[in-house]
């Protein structure tokens, strides 16, 4: 199953013509799933390889204009450019976030008369109270959602924080474990932790062969894990006949953040294939940065060393800085200089550095 | 003072990477005051020549996404390269739209935790029931804000119809006086006349020298218009020494209809420099663009036609339409079919028709 990650914004605090705002999608099997969703994402997908067509979950970190503002226009363009088929119901679109996200949507496309062709329900996440400052906390007022849902509108759940394992689950199915985990920002913001299952490895078909082992049934139960009575009366152990599991990927995508919060992230994060971490403004500006709620490279390096993983992707620059592709000699504000940045804290750790870019595709290889 | 339009969104429907959602700039003055708000008007913006920073007045002909889910971004975004001078306190930007739009900038704002350096008021257009079907009416319920206002937010005034002149104030100062109009769409639209005051013409210097007035305060009395008695006894008449007035111009913008309504609009909008009206599809889909709530450039044309505009210009055309700068030979659905169809209609009426597109901008010269 292929997996890959597209960056649709890059950029921080507001879209612009060089980098949109923040939208990722994560694409496996087909379907799409977006992190984040800032004014333009929709058009920024129309210029991408994606289809919007294809998002079936949507997971905004934090309510800030430039992850949320897009959400509503590209729910309504998706809709109408949705073939309305009666025999078909189409799929649920479901739609993760912090406390307040039902509220927002429920009004931006009710007062706006939006109908959609598809059911979409939000799943609220509780913040917890250290999480921001406690300016950035909403009351229960204005986030609790009033009058009757809109109509496309399903139940959605509330997901408390499951304080023993310091995070919170969102779902799992038989190919994925997809959990939350608390971050620190100026407003309560996630991070997201896509892991895959383990997949058993493949049959050795002829050893099978050779144990007198014919393709049928029985093929199907050693692969799900069960052992298996042969006619010669030896019972045949799955590990025996399967080769190496095939190791789940990990992906890992954190909102703005100053701080990771609790065990949680980097128990969840450890040995991530992708870490996607914010780098707003480069090291010299780290005080500017924490005031703001943001990281430099080195505070992304530190998160990527403290959770081992493969492969640290930094996003969300501030607007100064352009697209390597537009830098000039003499440019102040080197985009290149965060990278660099970010790869010396992470001197000897083998840990790879990638800038993300709009329209940057990375594909996510198995662990062979 | 020089006065232009200039469009930033000519697409129908949502934005895409060839046609901006709805969004125009009239500048006069250096002011710009803006009339819908579609997703990525901000971006729009920055592509242009104008200045975001320059907006005064906002006008939202409709609450559907198209002409609306721009707004909460691009007020952050103007916030946020504002330079926050505490010696000075900064203009509040009046927005002019449906009620509703008080409500919707309350919770897209608060939600979001989106602090402006400027404060903003919402002057809310009290629709009537036959703007739209019944299904097309938001309930009171949905429509009143709750709860305390935005810390930005100023109170702002609830227009109601004028019923003996068919219109809605908006405001008027010594430059400009400034009215709505009902519209019939899906839901309750308005359209928008910017009517300039006429201007007295300048004095004829060379008279008053040669009657031995001196330039100075009599100078100022006459050009306001007050008769002043010279040395001589004799009653000198503004008229005698003041050229022709100088006409103010008219910019009539009507948001998205299938019909005007009542005689307020034509009457309004009589004699427009520049009429700007949508054409969503052509003649020969005139049942889809009704059904829809849309015109066609014949429908649009009969409302030049009736108002004897002097300048009648398409906009909001379905994405189907490329702009004519990506249309190829052969391709179907061209935009210039569009316009020869509105010019067959308005022959021998010396209106002239014009295709908007994005950053288009279009003079209104004085009339001399």
């Amino acid at each position: 199953m292929s997996m890959d990650v597209t960056f649709l914004g890059t950029g921080s605090a507001y879209p612009s013509p060089h980098r949109g705002a923040s939208a990722l999608v994560l694409r496996t099997d087909g379907e799409c799933w977006l992190f984040d969703c800032g004014e333009g994402t929709q058009t920024q997908l129309m210029k991408s390889q994606l289809r919007a067509g294809r998002i079936t979950k949507v997971f905004i970190s934090h309510l800030h204009g430039d992850h949320l503002f897009g959400l509503p226009g590209l729910l309504c363009t998706v809709s109408l450019n949705t073939n309305p088929d009666p025999q078909q119901s189409l799929n649920q679109v479901d739609i993760y976030g912090p406390r307040g996200l039902r509220h927002f949507l429920r009004v931006t496309l009710g007062l706006t008369g939006s109908q959609l062709l598809f059911p979409y329900a939000v799943h609220e996440l509780e913040p917890t109270t250290d999480q921001s400052p406690e300016e950035g906390q909403l009351s229960l007022e204005m986030t609790a959602e009033r009058g009757p849902p809109h109509p496309q509108e399903q139940p959605g759940r509330t997901i408390a924080l499951d304080a023993s394992a310091d995070c919170y689950l969102l779902f799992e199915d038989n190919k994925f474990v997809v959990k939350a985990f608390r971050l620190f920002h100026r407003i309560p913001s996630f991070g997201f932790c896509v892991q895959e299952r383990d997949r058993p490895g493949r049959l050795k078909t002829e050893l099978l062969k050779e144990l007198g082992v014919k393709p049928g049934p029985l093929y199907g139960r050693l692969k799900s894990g069960e052992p298996v009575t042969l006619e010669s009366g030896r019972v045949l152990q799955p590990s025996e006949v399967l080769e190496e599991t095939i190791p789940g990927r990990k992906v890992c995508i954190l909102g703005d953040c100053s701080s990771v919060l609790g065990e949680g992230p980097l128990r969840l994060c450890g040995g991530a294939d992708i870490l996607v971490h914010e780098a707003t403004l480069g090291n010299e500006q780290r005080d500017k940065a924490v005031d703001h709620g943001h990281s430099t490279p080195d505070m992304a390096a530190a998160v990527a060393r403290a959770c081992r993983a493969r492969r640290l992707v930094l996003h969300h620059f501030s607007q100064r800085y352009k697209p390597c592709s537009l830098q000039k000699d003499g440019d102040k504000d080197d985009v290149s200089e965060l990278k660099r940045q970010a790869e010396d804290a992470l001197q000897d750790t083998g840990v790879e550095v990638t800038l993300a870019e709009d329209f940057l595709t990375l594909p996510i290889a198995l662990r062979r």
